[in-house]
């Protein structure tokens, strides 16, 4: 069983290999990988180097935290996502710490961090299945979220599964093969919707 | 000179070496690695899977659509950003196109692949500076961007100069040293403020 991306231009294979499961191994996630998975969003760009993400974590061994965590997301994706071995939410800081104005690219930048944890972790074998379906306002009463920050996604972090354990709608889903739009439909050049040379 | 991330844990080196030069070399991108770059950004993870990125793409040779993109800069990237081998404007679907309704999660999306871009070219030695500062009406009358597509940021691609090269401003700008805030200050557990364990 692969995921890996049908590319039709080379890529690496730290992003090829990236799919987002709903079946997670029991295996707990090493500390030293979480840190350099912090450690690569740290890293990220952002406009004006304002760093406007935040997490709140807890790993599968830490109950309380877990389940606090694990209550946060909407009831379809508690059901799966109580499966991986550590949660994150991510958290926007709304406003720039330069001039206290809306940072316009706040959800941009922490989609950027994002990311760039979620190739760190496609180098160690981790996946990590990011989700929009959250509780934002349970989030900010449980964890004393402040005013001008706000839970964004949060991030279910583990091993995959092996998919022949998992019950039959999760197998499904972990192993059909990924779809994306041709780039033709994505690139344009000098107006829109006309492809760029280049994805011809 | 490096402007290599000074990591606290280890990092891959797409991610550490990743940085946004002002300074960029007359070299044009290859072709073929431009295509492995959107190519990267396909792939990214995005919500519904609704891949919610667009690309008005201009190599400096096209002298036409580059200046026209270029015009869709604020004047103080315009001033820098003239001498990149590429740009690129990244336009975000607004709404799903599953049902219509606003899709939260666009711009955060929109961050999620030029992320992913902007590794890819790491990995082959270019350069990615990203942009908040654009003007995204001038980008709509200019390229017919229709509703429900907004531009929201550009992307100067190219091999960075040798900042030997570069006037006084520039060169102090790409010879500096990156600074980012520690993870003690970004990753929580249990409580905002509260750094995480793992992160001490």
């Amino acid at each position: 069983m692969s995921k890996r991306a049908n590319f039709a231009h080379p890529i690496l294979d730290v992003i090829a290999d990236r799919w987002s499961p709903y079946g997670y191994d029991p295996r707990p996630v090493p500390t030293t990988d979480l840190k350099s998975l912090f450690e690569a969003a740290r890293w990220s760009a952002s406009a004006f180097n304002e760093q406007p993400w935040r997490y709140l974590v807890a790993t599968c061994d830490d109950e309380k935290n877990f389940s606090a965590l694990l209550s946060c997301l909407v009831d379809a994706n508690q059901g799966w996502a109580q499966h991986a071995s550590a949660l994150v939410m991510t958290v926007a800081s709304l406003n720039y710490d330069l001039n206290g104005e809306p940072n316009g690219t706040a959800l941009h930048d922490i989609g950027l961090a994002a990311a760039t944890l979620t190739t760190e972790a496609t180098s160690r074998g981790l996946m990590v299945h990011q989700m929009a379906g959250i509780l934002p306002d349970q989030a900010r009463e449980l964890f004393g979220i402040p005013v001008g920050f706000e839970a964004v996604t949060a991030l279910a972090i583990g091993f995959a599964a092996d998919p022949t354990t998992l019950p039959d709608e999760l197998r499904e889903t972990d192993t059909a093969p990924r779809q994306r739009r041709p780039l033709a439909e994505t690139v344009f050049t000098g107006a829109w919707g006309q492809a760029a040379d280049l994805v011809r």
